[in-house]
């Protein structure tokens, strides 16, 4: 299932370079079903391992797991006004069932805060049952028109938690812990720094009071969003009568949250590392960590060097690496090398011959540089390399990203900047819509979030970057998937 | 989340206990979507741990897990005459998409052959792309009139494998290694024994040469069909043309396999196990394996107990248990054993002042006796208890299937057991549907297998058990679920 065709470099055309870096590393593929596609091993490998990482973290910040209906019917869709509004137009809908038309037809989940909440009213009694603290891994449908492969397709797989709580504030906590274990895992397994904070009204998740994202800056200067937690306060547990008793007795609403992570994710990291020849992928999440090419002559060649290559093999197993021996017969090594650059695979073991004799390796790293190793020192050289690369991948990273920010901006820097090599541009935000509104229409740049303390520009700007009047918060715009 | 009201005895109506079970576990619950169940963290965290131990026995035989989308376009159900037949009556049709009429209709997917064979005739140009070893976690719907939890649901969930091979040899091999590999999770992790053999044509998959199935002995003496692996020749490469290239340069359609296990496991989990108390889990697959009840009256009884408590869980912790410390304020031991045993967990320690003072805590299991065991014994009771549990549960499941398995049964015997106590009644078989569907007009009885070899009785039977004339093979009767 080779593919030998060549990738467009990202300076010529970003987005053809995105799906050719998929299609060498036969991450996924299109389908012959509108906006769906097919995610291949390699890239489900891809994901699952964030999966891992990911319903960890959950687990151990209390979260279970729970499985609710792919199917919702109509009207429960409809009890929350903001929510029914934001997706009833993307939804898919079942209208016949066992070969008869459905009475109350039903909407393939395009989320499932409505199907939870109807739950959660019928299992939540008193203060005694919460917090509930659930997430689900599913498959979700929203009905998209330009789809683009893990970026936008019409099904995706995501995780979705959901939490009811006994008070505002213990709701509000939820949020921000979700905010920082998503950001976290977004820099320690995925090597993307993300810019986090709350997004304006326009943008917020549709039945939320509030909206946290996660913005990461991709190398073609555009944002994506990779993560958003939802505050919805009493909102769901208003249209779905989600009471609680409290300890003196009362009945009360239930405070809730949710919060989400996509196989959009796939292509985050796709976009932040790769390159010209094809994915790069942080060692943590590389299906294939370590891939070791014999080379050989003649038969007896080919006898010794297997052998060594065989013992490698256990011995960076055993050292806990995902290795691959490429022993196939029949095809040169420069082809084999060509072929697990393309799939992302940070480190290539070559021994042939010479090296045998030696009792070395030559590794090459995928990022460049090519060094010989010990044989006796491949276990160590494994363990060490493990602990360096992620860090070296997210420094690069990061220091893009500084590179590709600009605080304080003018009007005229904004307008430049957005119609022009992109980034992200710090400035003030008088909070009036028809400001945001106008840098979109000029720029096609949105507010990707109002941001988070520890990412604001000190001093903050005084002024609104559009109208000029007093800016009571400073915005980072971005033109964004 | 309580849930106080009782469990049915299993004597009294089988039905309504597996209901209460299910209830009492807090392992599933109605939604009030048709036939759609909810699955709880508790059903869902078995669920999980199936998972698991099945997904790295496909990883290590080679497999790879993927995705592939969850519609299917009409037409392409129809390619495979007998599959269309099997499942068109069944499905959930999508017919709105984005507010707007489909062309063509979309299928929610009741099984993947189709929709993977479609992208397998792109993937596999040569021999060398052979085989293709391919497995999908995901949810599944079947529009089904009579619904009961995890056993028939309209949507579920389960594993789907799909493999391609250049040989009919090596895709019948496949077969096999899988139905074994079934076999052996059922009994190793289930601590259910299964008997395993070739189904009858009337049996099979739609679209299958030769359907493998496991089947289990229930509490009720019905039989549960537990995971299937079918044999599906060339059928689905015709239908695809799914075709490779010889190492001659010809060109061949695939042979292929398919199979699966669903959601249905936790219930026959339940119905293997289980008595009138609730759930009764082998302690592989219990989300909690040991939990902790500390016994106090006083204040300070509570503080030393306590302290002991939390010793014990971490003690046990790093011996790799899954354990829990019930420390609920205002909730008596007593309601606290009831709880934890209608959840099935394996082992209770019981920790009170006098424990405290004789450094020890009392062992109960779930499945009865009660013993003092040393504190500082734990861990070692913990790992012995470990390798021991599995063993028990599957010899009494074993020794029950004996019991109620009669083998050369006679025309009068068969009638009497299917219309009497039920189990498996093994006799001959003349090969001739009409039999066949006599038989089960009668009895309600079906054949659940052709029985493979370890299982046949010797010498087989010589003449069928309806018609009197020569047999073929031996047959296992029972009704089923």
């Amino acid at each position: 299932m080779g593919n030998e065709q060549g990738i467009t470099p990202r300076a010529e055309d970003f987005s053809a370079w995105y799906n050719d870096v998929i299609m060498r590393a036969e991450l996924a593929d299109h389908s012959p079903v509108r906006g769906c596609m097919v995610i291949r091993p390699h890239g489900y490998a891809i994901w699952e391992l964030m999966q891992g990482a990911l319903d960890d973290r959950f687990k151990q910040t209390g979260h279970k797991n729970a499985y609710f209906p792919l199917f919702i019917p109509q009207s429960f869709l409809a009890k929350e006004a903001e929510h029914v509004e934001g997706f009833a137009p993307q939804t898919a809908v079942v209208t016949q069932g066992g070969g008869k038309e459905l009475e109350e037809p039903l909407v393939v989940r395009p989320t499932s805060e409505t199907i939870i909440y109807a739950m959660l009213a019928k299992w939540i009694q008193s203060y005694r049952d919460l917090p509930v603290l659930l997430n689900q891994w599913a498959n979700i449908v929203r009905w998209e028109m330009r789809t683009r492969l893990f970026l936008r397709t019409t099904e995706f797989l995501w995780q979705e938690g959901h939490t009811a709580h006994a008070t505002q504030q213990e709701a509000e906590e939820e949020t921000q812990l979700i905010l920082r274990l998503y950001r976290s895992f977004m820099e320690e397994w995925m090597a993307l720094p993300v810019l986090t904070g709350v997004k304006t009204e326009s943008e917020k998740f549709a039945g939320a009071v509030r909206t946290y994202a996660c913005e990461g800056l991709m190398q073609d200067n555009k944002s994506l969003q990779t993560g958003t937690s939802h505050y919805l306060g009493q909102n769901f547990a208003k249209a779905f009568d989600t009471q609680y008793q409290t300890q003196n007795g009362e009945l009360e609403y239930v405070w809730s949250t949710s919060w989400g992570v996509s196989t959009r994710l796939v292509g985050g990291l796709i976009m932040a590392h790769s390159d010209d020849v094809g994915l790069v992928c942080p060692p943590r999440l590389a299906p294939v960590q370590v891939v070791i090419v014999p080379i050989w002559k003649s038969d007896a060649e080919r006898d010794t060097v297997l052998a060594v290559a065989r013992g490698m093999l256990e011995q960076l197993r055993e050292a806990g690496l995902r290795v691959e021996l490429d022993d196939r017969e029949g095809m040169k090594p420069g082809a084999k090398y060509y072929e697990w650059e393309g799939r992302g695979v940070p480190v290539r073991l070559e021994v042939g011959p010479r090296d045998v004799k030696r009792e070395q390796a030559m590794l090459a790293r995928r990022t460049g540089g090519k060094t010989p190793v010990p044989g006796s020192g491949l276990r160590r050289a494994g363990e060490a390399g493990r602990a360096r690369w992620p860090q070296e991948l997210l420094t690069a990273a990061l220091a893009r990203r500084e590179e590709n920010s600009l605080r304080g901006v003018t009007k005229e820097q904004l307008v430049e900047l957005m119609n022009g090599r992109g980034g992200f541009a710090y400035g003030g935000y008088c909070g009036d819509e028809a400001c945001e509104e106008a840098i979109k229409q000029e720029t096609k740049a949105t507010i990707r979030v109002l941001p988070d303390e520890e990412f604001r520009t000190d001093p903050g700007p005084s002024e609104c970057v559009w109208c000029g009047k007093k800016a009571v918060t400073e915005a980072v715009w971005a033109r964004a998937y």
